[in-house]
């Protein structure tokens, strides 16, 4: 492996970090055709990049990213950004003719989605969009199972996912809950990821009917200068409206029949990071909790009566997607390495010219339902896509 | 305890049974005010009713149920009959002065409920409705943790209640798929059951969006004549058309502040008997599953931190309600029990003047709730209580 | 079914309950070749014996067993109390050609059993031995996996039956703790029922190594005079020894090659009446724990690679024994069921002369395992049966 | 963080990997006093080791370890070996002056234990054993747990060890299986973790009594050549011997008085990594499952009467061990990220003096323990330590 793919990162907080963390990773883990080179990483602040780029290993720093975008020693322009700043630099990106691998959600908007789709597309540039859990093994291995017919015809798709950040009515005001930088709470940060596998697993939705709510209306303002992770502390006893939703929930007919559920809160007592499934069918059922990512509860109606049931398979031998390239099974692996998954493929991708999804395409389906989602909630009436 | 209490029931099959194990086990485990007599059994089929009475005890037999209703010696009309004969057979009883231990679902409509409650409050007869998911145990036992606060505000309400008997396409067209019988499918046998969990335990509903699905829409006509329990045989080649929803799904809010989530399914391929639901408030969680109807999962801020997580609770301890009576800790009771405990509380209700709940009141909500899904499901929009 | 079967209890208290349960629901739930009479109750003070008859339905009373034995018109005797008293009764029983339906453990030693066992044989009554857990449907659900080779080879057995009822040292010396009556805690009250189904799945075992222990070795003087279960009163400040251990582990050799452990405790704080045991084997495992008793592990390596894992059957199917006699699928039974299937196949044995195990030749092998552990832990010593 | 230390590794197969890992992983995620360099990558075979190195980024290769140590450049010598080669390295080693990072189990017997204790204490080195679940998040928070008084007097310890990767029996004859490399079976490799955690967690040990056993004695001879990890293939049908042992169990005293229990195996089928351990106390109890390493469960006594349970923690949290470092909270890590907190803590104790263990001393006295057992099975007698 000698050629060489040198990726400019803008962001270096939570997902600057995860995804650094892959484009070491990778390579050490998998046979990909090219080697990830940490070129440079780009932020506002001087000094935090700095700090972040040699802890990491990144070659460089840029504090303005059209800087970065202009260099043409860069490949690929990895996005690791909150989501009102996706549109803007992907656009400049794409017209540069970089590939960009693009942290979620995709936008605020499916207009800004459709555009930076066709801007990618008309520059021929590979436009993947982080929705890493499609790359958990157990996911993968469900999708397999689903396309090798296991389950049969689809009837019911009902997830949820479940946080508890925020219960706390002192949590401070931080971005994700102002709509001018996240256009939405629940609806945007946890239901992108859930359509996108209810798209990924089941197929396109065909209606939306959606309910949103507000628990805690007003909070402290924040503080997040420093703050390098979800949790930011409060600035002092001023408080902020929060103007996103605190909690949304939608209930779907999808085009081949199946009728489906989704549950997105930021308050879930005691639910740290629950993004969970369950997939009904004809033949057999599929159910998966990212708390448990390794497992995957897996129902067949092909089994013997009377010896059948739920049976976990712990999604960890060399017989399942990517997760043989790691360990010996029984061995489980973590969060992160759904990213390392991701960057494998991604550069077989720019590489080799395989097809990668999601991308913005699937992107702006997402963001579809997503917005369809808000305006049901605001109309008490069922959307049809 | 000398003091008798003469029933009369009318049905013999499945609820039948488990009625008759009710009456006859509750004095067994068990202080109760009055001795509750196995005095008619009522069916139309006199060969069967026959059948029925010799096996479990019941003294006498009738097969027209106004000849029951108007014997002066029974205090106790037991119907357990589908709910397209309850509001006849209560309204007689009613007026006759009878007490009324009603098998759900209450009845066809909130137009009939309304009746059946003015009726046996006019008339002063203990009116019962048998929702027996309120008297497992674990759910006893989560009512009295959510008074005693120790949940907090209830924030989210996340129910299903998912079986898989029909599933097959080959499963006959028994009466429970035919609206004239049945009125609905799942929304009003299962989603019945969990309205009435829900408003036990989070309180009322103030708006209802419903969606509903068919995924097989003819079936073989059944035989079922002879049949004694759901699964009927199918009579030939000829098919009938099912005439209620496969599976049913709500958004509702409280008028807490509340939001939930129900889904009532027949199509879920490897669940049973799966009644679940997860309550999330400001101080804790509940997590319940009938499949597993002795534990009750709860989580805790008030645990220390780093020391918090959903402890399961095997509620078979003197300390719960109802199962101390049984047997020792850790010996776990099973389905028919909530029936035995309902008796319990019905013959103090009896005796005693004390209230009992649900009663046709509570079933009259659950109507309004039910119906108001189903309008929002032929319409597509929010139905406000 | 106009046969009848006059059945004399001795013993009212937990196992009186449960024997008596049994006997009044075997018929209205399965069909049987006689019907039990509950005939006499017998104990040794008339009051509580009286309150115990009445209450249960046992036509009349007796203070004496033997004069119990002495009647003609009983045809079965039930042996409901302490294990220090089964050997002189059982005796006298046989010896009367009365059927003896006998709580487990079934005596203070092999020798007793060993003449137990010749007595019955040579009067030619049935005599079972009530290691009720056999009859758990998930246990004889696994019996018949077993049998049907789907396990393979066994190699491992590894077993636990965990409580922790006596963790309070103030909790007061029982009868359970004195050797006079109960000849050892755990190893016999425990171990028995874990080697009988370790007997019943696995195969004889041919050596024994066992290690016993005392945590609390004194403890306050107990009031069991009203006592009707395991949570006595302490007397006072007076204190006594405990003379039994508290915890009994074994590590075995069975015949047919596999190894074996068994830990019985006691001591296990949180676990109320875990009996658990894993089965592994050349095709595929087994996993049950008595606190899920509704629910069977099982591995198969049949399954396709890839989809394999622990599937959690819920045995409450018309495809598994015994259970399709109650309710429909996913409806759960509990603890007193197992003991209404050992009367059903009790009745069967007396009037159809079917075989029925355990029985005390069964016990006798028990007795003999049980005995060589507790030398075994004298002497730090293997023995070999 | 300007200081360095040099890195040389001795071994590239499946503990190569894993430490190789780390120590780059290590200074991405912890602040550390100083950056670990990998500086030269040994093994015997030049390709092979220089793939390795490459791949991993080590900047130099050795094919023999003797001159690795006498490199004056290199201050740390990792051991990645199987346990045969451990003595005369790390004996070497530490007469050079090199701190020593040491795979497990630690040697082939307590002889060479004791020898290479005394000589790296002599000459002041560093000296850990790899004994990486002490520092799975999971079980550091268990030991905190006991260290606060959480659980009390500790009255059982229940382990299993489970591996199902040579049930059948044409898996071929690997180092593993042969006692002049390996010394013994999972006593050596499963049951050194185990008796290290029981250590850790609850104490010394004062009396062993064990059970082995083989199920398969002949078994193809491997071809290991190119084999980088445990999944060798067969040379062709000739077979050889099988000189270790298939399973041991053992049961042990503990000089605190608390009793346990210990079962490694490869022929638990179905179970890929099983390393599970139970611990009930006087005040609370403790289980964890290596198959589900982010989870603790605990039972409080401490917890109100009616409302205790095992719970289920999730240990992803700041307040937790180690994983604060990691991802928000609900993002859960994988098994090598315990060699990455091993790697954290070494370097500390290089730089900082701090204490670390397990080192020599503890890996003596575990195999102090393993070969009493293997004496025990020999003997069939319990063994005083």
């Amino acid at each position: 492996m000698n050629k060489q793919l040198n990726i400019g990162i803008i962001g270096y907080k939570f997902m600057g970090r995860a995804h650094s963390n892959a484009w070491l990773k990778a390579p050490l883990f998998f046979d990909i055709p090219a080697h990830p080179v940490l070129k440079v990483a780009c932020g506002r602040q001087q000094e935090s990049v700095s700090d972040f780029a040699q802890k990491w290993g990144w070659e460089e720093t840029e504090t303005d990213w059209r800087r970065l975008i202009e260099r043409p020693d860069i490949d690929v322009i990895d996005i690791a950004l909150p989501q009102n700043l996706h549109y803007e630099i992907a656009l400049a990106a794409a017209k540069a003719g970089k590939h960009i691998f693009c942290e979620k959600p995709l936008s605020m908007s499916s207009r800004q989605a459709e555009e930076m789709l066709k801007v990618c597309e008309d520059n021929k540039v590979v436009h993947y969009l982080n929705h890493n859990y499609r790359r958990v093994p157990a996911v993968a291995h469900a999708k397999k199972m689903l396309e090798d017919g296991k389950i049969g015809r689809i009837f019911h798709w009902r997830c949820c996912y479940q946080q508890d950040w925020i219960v706390d009515p002192e949590f401070p005001l931080t971005w994700q809950l102002k709509k001018e930088v996240a256009q939405a709470g629940p609806q945007w940060d946890l239901n992108s990821h859930a359509v996108d596998l209810a798209h990924f697993l089941v197929g396109d939705i065909s209606t939306v009917s959606c309910l949103t709510s507000n628990f805690i209306t007003e909070r402290p303002i924040a503080n997040e200068n420093s703050s390098g992770n979800l949790s930011a502390e409060a600035l002092g006893s001023e408080k902020g409206e929060v103007t996103v939703e605190d909690a949304a929930l939608m209930m779907v007919r999808f085009k081949n029949g199946a009728v489906g559920s989704f549950e997105a809160t930021r308050f879930a007592t005691g639910r740290k990071n629950r993004l969970s499934f369950e997939i009904y069918g004809s033949k057999g059922s599929l159910v998966f909790d990212m708390e448990k990512m390794n497992e995957l509860q897996y129902f067949s109606l092909a089994d013997p009566e009377g010896d059948q049931g739920f049976r976990t398979i712990l999604v960890t031998e060399s017989a399942h997607p990517y997760v043989g390239n790691w360990w010996p099974a029984g061995h489980i692996i973590g969060y992160e390495h759904a990213f390392v998954h991701a960057v494998v493929d991604f550069v077989k991708a720019v590489e080799e010219k395989t097809p990668i999804s999601p991308d913005f395409s699937d992107g702006l389906k997402i963001m579809q339902v997503l917005e369809a989602g808000l305006q049901s909630a605001e109309s008490g009436r069922q959307i049809l896509l």
